[in-house]
């Protein structure tokens, strides 16, 4: 039989220990190849480089020399993605899983997130994709306890397959292995960002600002991956890109437009 | 009895022909403040500025001396919208509008606009807002046509409200005004872009990559913004930041996880 097809990228860069860890994992499963940004673009959301050129590199990062390729890009996780679906790969990836990303993507952060919208991207053409992300933004975190989890949840969507128009959002909460309770299918808790902006004066005596923030959970439901994470538990959100809200075009319809 | 204030932002940058005639129709209905990206950012999705400073300058680009203040902004959309909320604004806006960006957001597009991450923004914010675009890429479109329809859809927001947790997303057909039908509520279309990278190679004889692409629309829907659009509609999509695939999660509770 032939070995399934995996994509891996992340946010983080290729060089990032947590694509390092899920590409090690992925191998176990199929044939792997690495599509990732040649450096880090946390934060970029959903971004693509229209005026701008790309540039990609065959990279020698596979040090076991398994035989897996690994792509750098200049672009952003969705560049990455669409660059490897369209030229560098010769058919279509089984699945594509992006990470494991250096901090958390759960809830309203999936809006910011560079990780999941490489695999937004890959869902949008109809490859089965998850996002993986660790909570703890650390370089040097400790992505080990999570290995078998990581390996279930792609083996189970290799099986079964991902519901069309759906990505699957993991976020690991940073634990102890022993403390991991495992897996809860979740929504996303509603929350934002408190910002602060750190106003400072340049050396040339420009004002400039750091943006920086708190997160701020809004929510109380024992079903969100907020709940999830505090508990001891990875969280996967079913994340959608209809960005439609159904429920809402009825009221809409009775303004006066 | 107090004006509403009233944001504009957009992500063409603030000299742009479509956001001057968004700032003159909201003049007509409020207090306006704009505070807009000091260069184009098409294609930024939901970035957000992380790991880099950010530069704000109020500028003189209100030529007819109202008394509206305008700042220009070094960021992304998102950031336009949390520095001027947290920083530049005295007062919470009534409403935030963004756009009128030179080309689509309809359909996939939303998940890939900066005009619509501005507004996603303010409503994560829980301030009402609205994302404007036509369907039309020239810098010296025609935006008069749709000034009386953008005129009333800010209106009736701001006399209704916004369902909390929902964006509106207009896009406006490029037609002559007599060719336009009206407004439509609308789901977004399911479509996805064909893409083709252009391979060129440089005077330096580096590989490089353009990305170009063809949108493919995949839904045959009359209830959508691109059968509105092609049938001579203004389309009113009501947009959610919640991402949860809510009708999946039971599946995948059947899975062994």
């Amino acid at each position: 039989m032939k070995k399934p097809l995996i994509l891996v990228t992340n946010d983080d860069g290729i060089t990032a220990p947590g694509l390092r860890t899920l590409v090690r994992l992925m191998k176990t499963l199929g044939d792997v190849i690495v599509v990732a940004p040649d450096s880090p673009q946390s934060g970029m959301g959903h971004a693509i480089t229209l005026d701008s050129t790309l540039y990609s590199k065959k990279m020698a990062t596979d040090t076991e020399e398994t035989g897996n390729e690994e792509y750098s890009c200049s672009g952003t996780p969705a560049d990455c993605v669409k660059l490897a679906l369209q030229e560098l790969l010769d058919r279509k990836p089984d699945i594509c899983v992006s990470g494991i990303n250096h901090g958390s993507n759960s809830s309203i952060n999936v809006i910011y997130s560079g990780t999941m919208s490489a695999a937004i991207e890959a869902g949008i053409e109809g490859i089965p994709a998850i996002g993986f992300s660790l909570c703890d933004y650390n370089w040097d975190a400790d992505f080990s306890h999570s290995d078998s989890f990581i390996t279930q949840i792609v083996t189970e969507a290799l099986a079964n397959g991902i519901p069309k128009g759906v990505v699957l959002n993991v976020n690991i909460p940073k634990l102890e292995k022993k403390q991991l309770k495992g897996i809860k299918i979740c929504r996303q808790a509603r929350a934002n960002w408190k910002e602060k902006f750190d106003k400072r004066t340049s050396p040339m005596g420009k004002d400039y600002y750091w943006l920086t923030g708190k997160f701020e959970l809004l929510d109380k439901g024992e079903d969100t991956d907020e709940w999830a994470l505090a508990n001891g538990y990875i969280s996967v959100v079913p994340t959608q890109f209809d960005l439609t809200a159904h429920h809402v075009i009825q009221e809409l319809n009775s303004w006066g437009l």
